[in-house]
């Protein structure tokens, strides 16, 4: 189903030090991509320069900010494809601070925009949301129709910039799609604190020996290995229809218990004990929740192939590799 | 169906120099309420002094910015209503500065509502959308659980700042509504332009003895006068549940052309053109659009009472009078 071969191709991702983006960054500059990275060094992000360790020499790393206009200008002419993956992606960090939420959401994205509106209408845009855009599941598995009703301000602007992507498209022939991602992780998330995704943290606590905590343990959530994650970014940007939306998880979906099963014996030891949903997540909990990617599959040929207990084996071999790196 | 009585009430209005906002403000200092307003007087926008002639010792009057936090948080302090009308209204100029409408339409009431949260949570809030929200009808009338696909960045933002009022009744306790109004009419809005509604550009060409311009003609619209939304706003804040939304408008409809012949009819003379849609306008016009205001009328007893031809003829008496204060 893949078109695009990307040797010699330009392309900009930005949020390019952060987890998702520099695993892409890396396959992409692996298959002889021209890789321009954008990454401001959020102090709360999932920025880290040792994410592109190796591959200093292929990928050009710019510290810029998505809401300067200027940069963003020079940064995005001339390229065939855009992954903007930027974010922002704290629940609770958008609750404690949600102007600074709306600033990298919504305005770093628009800014983005404007500068392909401006400065390149042709290239070629993929933007990453999440499955947060819904809510609370009416029913399982959640569809890209599902209706979308945020429980918190992240997802709000989440959603925001999605129909940024939806609008520009009719208005001014930019051509985007945007993937919804369920938990992603693998090597190189975050795993200084649960900011980024709640395996993160489990994962720290796993390779320092301490047990994992499980928040109420009962709801149920598909996880994607981020290699399956970029999988999807690559096929969406040869389809890049005009707010295409596609949701990117499942079919497999596991209690957080049996997560936390599958990680403790993936590590070959280790323990976790069930907590209380603490008082100020209840309200923005999803309960459970998994997504229905039968519009990715069908229509790009996605098919997701790391399973479980291999995602989580490969990121606990990362992390005891590299913990100095990240916590 | 009405419960509060204003009389000695702390009221804040945001935008309240412009047309529904000095309309609110004179019937609730009329009714006895201690008023507030704070405009910022956007250079663009519907605010004027004027709209507040003979109340000016009744209604106070702040120039204040709502992405101000410290003025807003004085603002706040101690209102026991608040009516968070505030906006940029112009959906062509949303894309032409579509950053300038993210501070006004998105962070501006974003700020407000955190100056809420951390001042003054008992206030009871109702805040102004629009039909603009749902973009293209499916079907007709529109009713709130229609799906939501804003067709312009106008729309887009107003949609986010919903969200924030739909998200803060949880995670804060806020307690406020949402009402999405169609076309509104009457005196004290800006005819200078078309930004505020097409009705004004209208009426200040009739005054001026000038054929008035219909781009396309055969569109159906419901209006409603400003009485009868602020009838609307007021009923409301009776009932500010977390997030709720009503839609104000209808049940009678009208197509352009039909507006354009009362219109005219109305002021005793004049004539209507037909224009083709300009291209710049037709991705963004909504075509047919009507709401349906059932929930509005069934649980708050809301009846709009200022049939058409009346509406059209208290504005064009209201501008003949004070054409020069407002063209």
């Amino acid at each position: 189903m893949r078109a695009t071969a990307f040797s010699g191709r330009r392309v900009l991702v930005t949020g390019g030090l952060g987890f998702l983006g520099s695993t892409l960054a890396r396959r992409l500059a692996g298959e002889g991509a021209v890789v321009t990275v954008a990454d401001c060094l959020l102090p709360d992000g999932g920025g880290n320069r040792f994410n592109l360790d190796g591959f200093e020499d292929r990928v050009d790393v710019r510290l810029a900010d998505l809401r300067d206009a200027d940069t963003m200008a020079r940064l995005v002419a001339g390229r065939e494809f855009l992954f903007d993956l930027a974010a922002r992606t704290s629940h609770a960090g958008s609750i404690e601070d949600p102007i600074a939420d709306l600033e990298s959401n919504a305005r770093g994205h628009l800014t983005l925009l404007e500068a392909c509106r401006r400065h390149n209408r042709d290239v070629r845009i993929v933007f990453t949301s999440t499955r947060q855009v819904y809510g609370r599941a009416r029913s399982l598995p959640v569809d890209e129709d599902h209706p979308l009703h945020p429980l918190d301000v992240n997802g709000i602007h989440k959603l925001t910039a999605e129909r940024y992507h939806a609008v520009y498209g009719p208005l001014h022939g930019l051509r985007s799609c945007v993937l919804r991602l369920t938990n992603t992780y693998g090597p190189r998330m975050r795993i200084r604190d649960g900011r980024q995704n709640f395996l993160g943290e489990w994962i720290r606590r796993l390779v320092d020996g301490r047990p994992l905590e499980v928040w109420g343990g009962s709801q149920r959530r598909d996880v994607t290995f981020v290699d399956d994650a970029v999988e999807a970014l690559i096929l969406a940007v040869d389809d890049a229809a005009c707010g295409q939306v596609f949701n990117v998880g499942g079919p497999e979906a596991f209690t957080l218990r049996e997560i936390a099963e599958s990680a403790v014996a993936c590590n070959g030891g280790g323990s976790y004990e069930i907590r209380p949903m603490p008082a100020d997540r209840t309200g923005i909990d999803l309960g459970d929740i998994v997504v229905d990617s039968t519009r990715l599959r069908s229509r790009l040929g996605w098919q997701p192939r790391v399973p479980l207990a291999e995602g989580l084996s490969r990121s606990l071999d990362f992390y005891r590799r590299h913990r100095d790196r990240y916590a």
